[in-house]
């Protein structure tokens, strides 16, 4: 069987925010799969920051992706042909694919959700049962320790992971939820569909004296999606024995050069807290109880998972910029036909 | 009963480097005790770091010293006058005290060591036994989660605190203990006497690049006493779920005005890593099975306690300098007559 396909090259490292022309779309055939390996129909990409650090050359935490290769994001997708009985033609997976409609991958590393048809909510499983899902529960409860009554403070919360974090702190328990994101809009829905308290705008001219006035009593716990100037502000406001859980730094994975950290780091050794990074892929081993909970929350409609739906696949490219300008309005993916 | 009494007062908040008119020499009567306080006729006076910060206005972890106000510090002595039967005349107590021959200080906050004349090693009290033993200790073991066979670095290698990490770390069964030190003489020390594998000077124009070369594999537990480019350098050469204990940043603690951070906290992410700061007083409750530990080690002659005793008092705010040029050549303390 041949597949015909088209895919997304990376053929230039990106200076900065990604051009359109750093990347070129060919047309292609899909590989033969090998034994262990299944041809997956591409239903949906997920579209994550991550992407961006894997197309710098080095210093992240996987092989850059190489030049004139194919962007490595997650996937959704059906089975078309395999050559593994654990994931027979029409399983839906998601895995590690790229931006190309169709991708040749081993079953090993596939997750399989189920056969396709009786799947009913697929996207659930790019979002909420999906890494960010998986991101947003280890964070907050294994690497940042949440605890009932804790204060939670979580950067980026109208994106993917922090929507999901803000909302699992407040079901858990959080005596107080602060959000901080860009914009009057997304303030608006991080208080009303997200759970939080009050949501600081790190666009205000007065973020730091506003972060600071809404934190008094200093947070138990802070989810920084973020790094940079919101890193500094939220130093600034820790409890003593406060956990940061450093999940991301997109504030910096467009900046080419590497940018001074926060001047505040001896707070905390002044709150006894600490700051610490990791890595969901770490997690997954021990995920299927965190899904089962937040499968839970989902079905009870205690949960909101909030997508942002694009399908213009050959305009990927700049629908992958929305996520640095913060135009997305949710969960960022591209739907294939 | 009157007990005349030397003592340096802060007369001006050092700007930078403190100078000697930062601090005024006053002769004065000591306070009469009232219930359940001591007189103290103090012995040794701990010359520490810690001291700098608690002369700025604020941002640090102990109320500042007021204007006109003794300079607060660590000392050792025996009490001449007691209105409390806690602490009698003869008692060796240890404790916060000031820049002061002598001093009235409440018995519940003192330490008491024993009747002065069967102390056989009182100066040891100031150092393995005091609070640098227990800093060392409690970061290594219970911060930084130090387990035998882990790489470890230690910072300011040749200082107070330093000096025993390194040796704490080779007698718990360290595979390599790097040492980061000032200077040949210093670094030369940190090998031969603290048990360190080997020393990287930090005045090294190439210190970046040897710090890596040394720590090739990475380290796992960084005993961090500096901050600054010290840390920042650090953050390149750490072993996946590396754990740094911040308990100190003397880098920093002269400049007037907040220094930039490190610009690559983003590896904390990337080794899954973590960066803790500690503060001694959150370990005092638990301080007894520490110290025997710490005791056994000193009886057996497998650790070695360097002191830098200095008799000049009328010269103290010059001496106590001394820790920031790196000129001090171990524990800093001044005797009294």
């Amino acid at each position: 069987m041949t597949h015909p396909n088209e895919e997304w090259l990376l053929v230039r490292r990106p200076d900065g925010l990604a051009r359109p022309d750093d990347f070129r779309l060919v047309s292609s055939s899909v590989r033969a799969p090998g034994a262990g390996e299944a041809v997956i129909h591409v239903m949906y990409i997920s579209v994550d920051p991550a992407t961006r650090g894997w197309m710098d050359s080095g210093g992240n935490y996987r092989e850059p992706i190489a030049l004139d290769s194919p962007v490595r994001a997650g996937i959704l997708g059906e089975v078309v042909e395999s050559r593994d009985a654990g994931c027979p033609v029409g399983t839906l997976v998601t895995g590690l694919g790229s931006w190309s409609r169709r991708v040749t991958l081993p079953c090993s590393i596939l997750r399989k959700i189920g056969p396709a048809p009786q799947v009913l909510d697929p996207l659930r499983y790019l979002h909420p049962l999906g890494i960010a899902g998986l991101t947003a529960h280890a964070g907050l409860f294994t690497v940042a320790e949440f605890q009932r009554g804790d204060r939670l403070l979580v950067s980026a919360a109208a994106g993917a992971v922090g929507s999901l974090v803000s909302q699992m702190g407040r079901l858990a328990g959080a005596s107080l939820v602060v959000g901080v994101a860009g914009g009057p809009q997304k303030c608006a829905r991080v208080v009303k569909e997200f759970g939080c308290d009050v949501c600081v705008d790190h666009r205000s001219p007065h973020f730091r004296r506003e972060l600071k006035e809404v934190l008094a009593d200093g947070f138990d716990v802070f989810f920084d999606n973020v790094g940079g100037p919101v890193l500094e502000a939220a130093l600034d406001c820790m409890a003593k024995k406060a956990r940061i859980a450093m999940c991301g730094a997109i504030s910096g994975y467009n900046k080419a050069a590497p940018v001074a950290g926060p001047s505040n780091l001896w707070n905390l050794l002044v709150k006894t807290a600490r700051l610490e990074g990791f890595l969901v892929s770490d997690f997954w081993a021990d995920a299927s109880a965190r899904f089962a909970e937040i499968s839970t929350w989902l079905d009870s409609g205690q949960l909101t998972s909030r997508m942002d739906v694009r399908s213009d696949f050959h305009r990927l490219p700049e629908i992958f910029n929305l996520l640095f300008t913060g135009e997305n309005q949710g969960k960022l993916v591209i739907r294939l036909p």
